[in-house]
């Protein structure tokens, strides 16, 4: 019994100097995929951001939540029209986007924090005006692009001692509600936050030289690199706009960003107190 | 035209010592009825809001929503299950119920504040465990009974110099949501905000002697007539509930309760910045 | 009643964008004329100062008193010596001045003010040394020239919530006091407090195209057209002195500046909380 | 030289647990008589005043000011008329009083302390209603009698590091001024302020047992002897009410309260700074 | 790999509720015997008090040091005088002590902090007048016995995010330096700092109901059970003065108290963070 | 005694405008010599920094240690190697230093210090890292170069109201303690500090022109003329380090350094309180 302890003791002290590195910093978590609707997985993260926010980094957690609104549009029968792949945003989508963001998810994960004895306050877009945003063309409808971030509430949050979970909706200049990208949302909020790191949770193990073998993940990309990547079709498909994303947030002043595997239990621990890491880092 | 000016300024100046009764103070307004679903009212409602929290009053906003609840249920094609009365709410209607309430009708009211130009930030009693509650019976399925009320973050948010819009649903022991009654939450919310005033919107005139005489209006009810008035019947009916709650928010410190009538334009005005008030006063 | 109430409301809503625009800002008014000698105007000025005040507007007020100490200085039978029509300020006289300003007219308009609910506190440029000044020139005796603003006595009294009322002596070098032009030392004040408005009261409708005709009053001038109309005599007399007061505020950092006519009651109100203004506006 | 040096370093190193004792503590100082009138006197007040405050004991210091207004009364032709002894306060005879105390003499206060290197604010208790009173009696006119002090003022002046200069005028509930005698003003202001010690400048040499005998003076009185004392008639004339103010003040909860020679050069410094004291102590 | 990451992550997790129940609290850790000796269990103590200060547990070391002291006695050839088994401590013994405590052992302890990544900062109970004492009994000489704890010094190092270590002198009425028991001082400081665990470091595996079988260890001993195991002998020779710092540290307000193993590696880890404890708890 | 008193006021009052200037400034004093040998001139030093603490001026008391320090080796029978007339510092006799400087000499000073009405507190340059440094040169062991000053706890320590009273160890990078040169020491943390003035205690009366002629003091010298100085060997032996360490903070921003004669009592005082000075300014 004190061999197992002293082993779960070096396991904390193994952990110092990474607690030291983030302590009293933001951290960005955009929240997506698997580890939002496998509730095993959803459990183990949310006690991972309790913990690191108990520890003493700032984590802010921004979620998207495409699955469930999928659910509610069909509940109530709407159609979805899709232009070039893209999804056309109707004033009734918007509603139902910000009824099941705003409302449900956000909240819900408001509450599971708060099970796992954490303190949180759910935002969105337009609570003081976190996110502005204009529309970003004709043919989506209201699909928004970012103008502008107000960080005002997020610090109170984080001030006040709570975790704050963000739902990706923005505010438009004649009161009209956006969608926004969540990923895209997170990378900015980092970068107005100071975040000294945005990690977002994915679905893949991370940036894979070949695709077909694991072995060859990438765990570290420079920002100088990335065209080459995507020249070289390394950087492709669905890792096109994540990389843009951490690209976008570096540029931005943000110092390190992460894809992470959110399908492995606990890889926001992992990424942030481990030697390890977990999936691909741009910096 | 420098006449209408003077009357203009008149007018102000007779503000005055009603700005100076309540600046600094919290006054709870549970908004709802009429004033919520005529859109007209209700952009009337917002700019008073906005009104009175730029000169200073620290308006608390406290909202129901029935109507969009039940829109929503019939869309999803869910029926409601009545006993004595009173709707059992299911895990799936209490879904809807938040959804609606947290992610509709909050941030729209929050996108309207906003667009008069005031700033505000919703929130719901699940944010920082805000209302704690316990069911309140098993045969109304998650339908609770305010356990406790945490303030810190409403006054986090006037702090911040937003107004707090606030959604009634509730945060259980064990994770679940419940729903609760909106002018008993507003009247809990304003006891433990240390409120001067308690303002509920409703859609009548305010307390008749004699239902079918206008001019029978009660300006103003003690708190020990209450009985009496109940024995008479001129108390009655969906009036008890309400006046219920404004009598327990005096017990608990408000020092005044108002019973208002939401149909009239800037009711809300009316009742606190001139002196002839609007509907009926407990006290 | 209800339509008169709503009325009342419309009045009170319309004046929302001005009080949001000077919400929290410092206003520096100039008090002088007939709006300082006849009691009743006197009085609606008070109660227009305590107004603002309250909603949120940082009112400072600089007073000038020149009738009073005419009165005084008779009474004591000092005769004033004029030079190139301007009156020599022997010690003597500027003693009778302090009495004056500092004493009785500072003190009494703090009384009047907190008569009309407000707050006030009465400092004079000797208080902290808020105005130093030197001689402007031997020949006029203890008549000062402003040479710095020390402004943290009129911070901290505004930060505790009271109105500054502020008389313009000012402070020697070697301990002398000196006699200040008012409408100077407003100017300066509101440059110093990086007010957004400096309100000049006169007795004067404004700026006029021609004299004769109050339908050719001037409602705005932009500081480089102030040169050609001094050259085309538009500019003369007592509105030259007044208007380059304006135009140093202007230079120096003010916003706005306006010149209005004392003697319409509740001026101030209209100027400031109207989209009709009053006088004539120096931007 | 070094000689001198050393007995200079030991009497400043003997004013140590004097200055322990008061550091940080108020004082409140009532300054009147030969000490104000003799103007080698007054400048060694002032610099006392400003060295107190210097080394972080808060001084208040209250004036008075009869000659001053005497000699004001008499230039304008203003006959006073006595009752018992005492003088009827007219309105124009308030004027004056309000005119000398608020803008003659507490600004020459302020400018003098500034002169020797302090920083200084006047005050009247007209000021945030510093001192509000009702009439004393009808048949003396606007002499008043305290009903309240409102300390705020003068503890901001305090906080700000600026010395409050104090004239004794009082704010009458229905705008009127009032004018207070200043031992009792600054008896009263010592015991709402928390002050640990009132000091009375007077110009006898304090309490003598035998009048034509200096020797016998009575360094010290607890309050409990002053009844026997007025009885044997040791306390008489103009002692009366002074004591009676330092008991008053005593009773409110000052620790220590002294009658001093004001005629005495640097007696305030004597009497805080070294183990003799001047005058009488009533403790 | 995956697989021990998940196990560590695991580990990290399971110490969530207690870093959560410990998070912004004060411990105070006696921190000596073998786990101060031993250079290999010093490291590890070191690093665990970085860690724990790091995760916002406001820890405070307290150290003993006899070995040491008795080292530098022998080097300069002093010879030790008992009284009854206890050492008197002349003058010259007590600058000696002094010397090791606080020049030597508390300075390398704040460098070995430091070199952990922690910041430390030293202090002795004559730093502003942290512990005051009188003589214990004239036999003993300079051993003190403890009238007073000053926190202000122990707070203000706290509040500037450095952890306070602590060495046991104390202060004498007249400038006197007095010995003090480092386990008592500790117990006392527990109790004033409002503390919510003292945690003393002994060379023994905990309170044993049979002193020669480790698995009959008291895990937990209320202090009302005291007085029955001290007549039972459990608690007897050096466990006696143990028990009663622990027990008076209760009885002060102190909730927990922990006698634990400082031979173990990590054992202050396994008590504060894990399920298991570690050594006796006396509640 | 009148007179007596007097001249005790008018040597207080002379005092003012020195306290004037220092009043919440920052002064050091390296304290050292004759002055900390002698028990008489001590106790001066002490009620003198004490005094200085009381009326407003903040001191930061550097001290060294030289003699005490042989006592100690010497009692531990440890011989001193010298490297070019300095001292090779090796671990045993690098603990000695500590445990003297730290332990010792520090912790009586803080007592010292308190008996004399003060609060103080001790720290050495491992404290919060306050001191870092390498090593100087091979050849001396751990004899350090200051490469960095972290003034965090000197500040706190200042803003607490204590004394702060500094050992000049130092911290190495890798853990390890050097010595440093005391009056170097004073310099660097004057400049950091932001200090008005640094003074250096020494047993001269100062740079004298021709040394065998006391009345040849040179009373003050600026930067520029020191090269010329040294040539002239009137800057030469000891007097070269202690001038370096004065120029070197002048050049990084300290106004004022003074060599004193701490062998005349109160030399502090009499230089900071006085129109004389004492010994040789370097500005």
């Amino acid at each position: 019994m004190k061999i197992i302890n002293e082993n779960r003791s070096q396991i904390l002290i193994e952990a110092l100097p990474y607690i030291q590195e983030y302590s009293g910093k933001i951290v960005v978590v955009k929240y997506g995929g698997n580890a939002m609707t496998n509730d095993n997985l959803k459990q183990k993260v949310m006690s991972d951001i309790v913990l690191l926010s108990t520890i003493g980094i700032k984590i802010v957690l921004v979620h998207g939540g495409g699955p469930e609104i999928n659910v509610m549009l069909e509940k109530i029968g709407k159609e979805s029209k899709f232009i070039n792949g893209l999804r056309y945003t109707d004033k009734e989508t918007m509603d139902i986007v910000q009824m099941v963001l705003c409302g449900k998810l956000n909240k819900d994960l408001v509450s599971l924090l708060q099970s796992h004895g954490g303190a949180a306050l759910g935002l969105c877009g337009l609570d003081d005006r976190l996110i502005e945003a204009k529309q970003l063309s004709e043919e989506l409808g209201l699909v928004g692009d970012i103008t502008k971030i107000n960080i005002r509430s997020v610090m109170t949050v984080l001030e006040s001692g709570c975790i704050p979970v963000i739902s990706t909706v923005a505010s438009g200049e004649n009161g009209e509600t956006f969608n926004i990208n969540a990923d895209i949302a997170a990378a900015r909020l980092a970068a107005e936050l100071g975040a000294v790191n945005l990690i977002l949770m994915t679905d893949v193990i991370g940036l894979l030289r070949d695709k077909n073998d694991e072995s060859t993940l990438i765990h570290s990309v420079h920002v100088s690199e990335v065209p080459l990547l995507k020249k070289q079709e390394i950087i492709s498909g669905g890792m096109i706009p994540k990389i843009d994303c951490c690209v976008e947030a570096v540029r931005r002043g943000v110092k390190k960003t992460n894809i992470i595997d959110g399908r492995i239990p606990h890889s926001i621990l992992i990424e942030l107190l481990t030697s390890e890491g977990a999936g691909t880092m741009i910096v």
